[in-house]
C-alpha cells in the first residue's frame, strides 16, 4: 500500500493554515506556524505559488491563498450529485418561504455550504457558498449529527464553543438535544449561532436511509419563530424540500 | 534557490485533471493521464484523499474532486480585496440594469469569476463564481485584454476558439477588436460566447492605472441591445460601476 506523501501533506497544512485566522502570512511566520525549517517552507509555497494555490503579494512579500483554488472549488461543485439535485428544491423553498435556502454536507467539524440561495427580496446578500459552519449550533448542523453518529461524533470532539449565550455548550444538553432532533424530525438553531437569527433544517436522505446532508432556511427571529418556536409552515415547507430532495436521490417517501 | 518540489507539482496536474473534462476518473485513467507510473499515481491520490482535496467514490472506485477545495476557495475570496470592495458597486449595477453582474479577475488563459449578482427579477439562476470564461470572446475577457499585455497576450495564445458563428477567431481581427475596446474605453461580447447573450464590461484600474480586474453585466440580446448596438445606457452603467470600484482601489477619476 503506497504511503503518504510527506510534501503533500505539508502543502495542504499550509493551505489549511491560509485559510484559517490571519489567512495573510509572511514566510516566517508559516514556517513557525507548520513547524518546519524555512528553507523547506520556501520550497513549498514557491511551488504552491507556481500552481496558482498561494499568491505571493509583490509589496508586502505576505502569502495568501491562490485563485486556482476557487477555480478546482468551482470543479468539485459541478460534479456534486446532491448538490444538483437539489438546486431547484431549494430555490423553490427559498422562494415559499421568503427566506434565505440552504445545502450542507459534513466535512471535518462542520457543515460545509454547498449551496445557498438568497432571500428572495432584493435585499443585498453575500454568497455564503464554500463557509464552514459549526455542527453544534447550527440547524443544519443538528440534523446531520443527528442522524449520523460519525458527524456526532465529530461535532462532540472538543468543547463546545459558545457563539451567543444561547449556544448550547452542555454535552449533556447537547445529546438531548440530538434526540429531540432525532425524534421530532428537523432541527432548529435559535440565536444559538447568531444574535437575533433563527434556522430550521431537516435531513437529506439516501436510498439506504444514510443522512448525506441537510436543507435549511435561515432569517430573522421574528419573522423565522411565532411564539418562540420556528413557525410549523415554515417547518413543513424545510422538511417537504428535504423529503423531495431524498426521493430524487432514491429514498423511499417517509 | 528552491527548486520546485516534484510531488507537490504531479499532485497539482492531477487536481486540473479533474477540474476539466471528465471530471471522475478511475486510477488508470489519471496515471495515463499526467503520464506516471500507477503506483505513483495511488500515492499521490491516497494523500489528496486524506487531505480532503479528491474523493472516490465507494461504489465505482473513480475519484473526483474533494469538498476541502471548496473550502480552500472560499478562503481565497474571503481575502480578495478587490472583491470585498466590489461587492456593493456590482449589487447596485444588476439592480440598476435589471440584467446579472460580475467581477472577474485574468487566471491563466481566461477570466475567472471572482463575483456574480443574480438578475434581480426572481427567476431561476445558478451561481457561477469560480466558473473561468475564455479571454477572447467574453467582454470582460476583452476589457482585460485590452488593458493588459499580458493578458493580451495569454488570449491569443494558441487558435481562438469558436464558440457560435459570431466568435472573432482571426487573431488580426481580434487585435483589432482590442484596439476598439481601449479606444472607446470599454467590451462588448454580442453572441460571441453564448447564443442570444450579450455582455458589457469595463476594466477596474488600480492606484497605477494597471486593470485588476473588470465588471460587467450580461443578458439576453434582445433586452441589452438596441439596433444591434449594445443600449447606451447600460454601457453607462457599466463605466459608471467600473470608476467606483477603480476609485475605491485609489485610482483617479477618469
Amino acid at each position: 500500500m503506497a504511503r503518504s506523501i510527506q510534501s503533500l501533506e505539508r502543502a495542504a497544512a499550509v493551505l489549511r493554515l491560509l485559510a484559517g485566522g490571519e489567512r495573510r502570512l509572511g514566510l516566517t511566520d508559516i514556517a513557525s506556524a507548520v513547524g518546519l525549517a524555512k528553507g523547506t517552507t520556501h520550497g513549498l509555497l514557491r511551488t504552491l505559488a507556481k500552481e496558482g494555490l498561494v499568491e505571493q503579494d509583490p509589496t508586502s512579500g505576505r502569502y495568501r491563498l491562490g485563485a486556482e483554488l476557487l477555480r478546482l472549488g468551482s470543479g468539485y461543485l459541478d460534479t456534486h450529485e446532491l448538490r444538483a439535485r437539489a438546486l431547484v428544491w431549494t430555490d423553490d423553498l427559498a422562494r415559499a418561504t421568503r427566506e434565505s435556502a440552504y445545502l450542507g454536507v459534513p466535512h471535518g467539524q462542520g457543515v460545509l455550504l454547498l449551496h445557498h440561495v438568497f432571500r428572495p427580496d432584493d435585499s443585498r446578500q453575500v454568497p455564503e457558498v464554500g463557509a464552514l459552519h459549526p455542527l453544534h449550533s447550527t440547524a443544519l448542523g443538528k440534523a446531520l449529527a443527528a442522524w449520523d453518529p460519525a458527524v456526532r461524533a465529530e461535532a462532540s470532539k472538543g468543547a463546545l464553543e459558545a457563539f451567543t449565550e444561547l449556544t448550547v455548550v452542555d454535552p449533556a444538553r447537547f445529546g438531548a438535544e440530538l434526540e429531540r432532533v432525532r425524534a421530532r424530525g428537523w432541527a432548529s438553531d435559535v440565536g444559538e449561532t447568531w444574535d437575533g437569527v433563527a434556522s430550521i433544517a431537516a435531513p437529506v436522505l439516501d436510498r439506504g436511509r444514510a443522512a448525506v446532508g441537510a436543507v435549511g432556511i435561515s432569517g430573522a427571529v421574528e419573522r423565522v419563530l411565532a411564539e418562540g418556536e420556528p413557525r410549523p409552515w415554515l417547518v413543513a415547507a424545510v422538511r417537504d424540500c428535504a423529503r423531495s430532495v431524498s426521493r430524487e436521490l432514491g429514498a423511499g417517501r417517509f
